[in-house]
């Protein structure tokens, strides 16, 4: 993996660059959209491809470690095989998803032993045992396995919980040198910053993942219910401390203001289920601002979707009949909805680094932070 | 509207015909897929117009009366603008659905009040309002208000409603001819055929349809709990009075197996939910027999979904992963299988077309028969 910084705009820390991964090149920023258990929800392969332009897409470890299960996973040959999806792809660690969605029943120095939320069977996971899964998976960025402190979690636990995350990556490390990718094309493991909201933490954590020298970097345990302004400043205190030459990745973040903040401060990768689980609910994102579609107003509004979405459904279909489809619980609602709102994150990502290579980045920023607060 | 027969197969009464419409030619026999809400559920315009290869699709009634109601459809310009499809649309009456769908409070010569299912407001059908409506949804092929009688209806109760059913066609006629189409285009009126199991008014029912001279011909009430032997009886005692120069559509029917035994009868024109609600179930419909994607045999299979399969799906997804989608309710389950099972329909509407044209429509049929059956 070779990252390629570009170029940095005129004002701001906003980065544009190019990551070479087995599976293509990825051009920074980029927003990836989530594919939680091996499909992004409503979406097929092909639209992701030539109608959002996608990049690179996520798949969530905890989830394919339940279901389809990693032996089925490695029968197929892997998530790029099993999902058709021939370009970049980045898992979590399932440390996440452990901590929000699966019971756990012991945490320790080893690892967190959890139920499924499926069918409540027990499992373990461990930083081996999330690396060895996520080489199964074959993934080419994979995550550290920690511990996501939450957002108001007291000093001590969060100094405690970076202690944990720390020793956590160090055996992440040693099992990716003990062991090989399966499909023989390479995987790069990005360490994760974590601190919480504190400004000394977050520094700590920052040199400690430096030290390891590894082909990215993501900044994890935000927008998990600290203040925005707090998510910003601790960004800042990271990104300060990060190598230049690495990708930085804000994991699971966020609005499109927030990603064009995040932008701003020197973030270059991002992932979040917002486009597609707004979608779900009718909720879009436009460049002129939100439009809630289950809103009386789109009854008998003929206009294109979005006359400035990048995506063919923007033109296809009006808005009163994408609210009909809405209002009467229709799948194909959810399905314009989700393309539309992936496609406008891709095109925001996309956008911003245009404007970054032209140094013209801070004040498009500083407008469409404006226009994008506006409710339709 | 204009049907032309080319050609009946030998040793069956199979016929291949083009029926042309404002909207474009269809190639009969055909498969409409069922777009109840003006949706085909989980499928996109695009999909059905280059994958699926629909040349027309259905709009129902009660439901587009309901929501999103005849102002916004006629503000919309119609269904065509509405939904953007621009090829060869059909309407239903409404009838079918107020008496599976609505609670009806009262029914008499005038017509049917029933309940809204989706907020219980009352609201009353007519021969007259029914074809109001679908004037104002503006489908090519539109049809007559009718009593759907109860397969299990006993002989009085079956003559009383043919009774009725032909006194609201008269109605519906009549009610043609003082209205004009709304968008400028032809709309057809096709009387339908009911009569319940009893070969005597069934006669009696196609004999009174033909008196009309009407652009096409329905066959309902079948499909509706009566034997399959029956259904097929009934199908061939309409079939030997309807005229030989217009198309006949089965309406609601059926089950692969249920199509090509009635286009070996001479029926034309199909539509039914199954391939898409079933599809909805995991269940797919192919040319070597059914497959349930839910069964644990398909697990390891990564063999395309279909290898015989003409639509994109088949070929770009396995049947691993479908599985994994399909267990997981995965919403691209839903979609991927929707768009097989109707692009299977399609192609075995083709298929027999294209069997009668070279005559070896009877021999097809029967081969196909025993395969349809097969469980995989």
């Amino acid at each position: 993996m070779e990252f390629t910084l570009e170029h940095t705009s005129e004002g701001s820390k906003a980065r544009a660059g190019v990551l070479k991964t087995a599976h293509g090149q990825i051009e920074t920023p980029i927003f990836m959209p989530v594919g939680t258990a091996g499909t992004v929800k409503g979406v097929h392969a092909r639209e992701l491809e030539d109608d959002i332009k996608a990049q690179i897409i996520l798949g969530n470890t905890y989830h394919l470690y339940l279901r389809p299960g990693m032996s089925i996973m490695e029968q197929a040959g892997g998530l790029h095989k099993f999902n058709s999806w021939n370009k970049p792809l980045l898992t979590d660690s399932g440390g996440f998803q452990v901590f929000s969605l699966g019971h756990i029943s012991k945490m320790s120095e080893e690892g967190v032993r959890f139920q499924s939320h499926i069918d409540g069977s027990y499992h373990m996971f461990s930083p081996e045992k999330s690396i060895d899964i996520q080489r199964s998976i074959g993934a080419d960025i994979i995550m550290a396995f920690d511990e996501c402190t939450p957002g108001d979690a007291d000093y001590n636990y969060a100094k405690k919980s970076l202690d944990l995350t720390q020793r956590w990556l160090d055996r992440c490390m040693i099992q990716m040198d003990k062991t090989e990718p399966k499909y023989g094309h390479e995987q790069s493991l990005f360490p994760i910053v974590q601190g919480c909201v504190y400004n000394d933490l977050r520094s700590r954590a920052a040199e400690n993942v430096k030290t390891y020298n590894a082909d990215g970097y993501a900044i994890g345990g935000l927008a998990v219910g600290e203040k925005e302004d707090v998510m910003y400043e601790m960004v800042d205190v990271v990104n300060s401390i990060l190598p230049e030459d690495r990708p930085r990745y804000l994991m699971g973040v966020g609005t499109p203001i927030n990603i064009l903040e995040a932008i701003d401060r020197g973030v270059d990768m991002f992932d979040c289920v917002m486009p597609t689980r707004n979608a779900r609910n009718g909720m879009l994102f436009t460049r002129k601002g939100t439009m809630n579609m289950r809103n009386k107003k789109w009854e008998n509004d003929f206009l294109p979707v979005d006359p400035d979405g990048t995506s063919y459904v923007d033109h296809t279909y009006s808005r009163a009949y994408l609210r009909h489809l809405v209002i009467s619980g229709e799948m194909l609602g959810a399905q314009i909805s989700s393309i539309h709102n992936l496609a406008f994150y891709v095109w925001l990502t996309n956008e911003a680094r245009r404007r970054i290579k032209n140094d013209t980045f801070k004040s498009w920023k500083e407008e469409m932070v404006q226009q994008l607060s506006v409710r339709l």
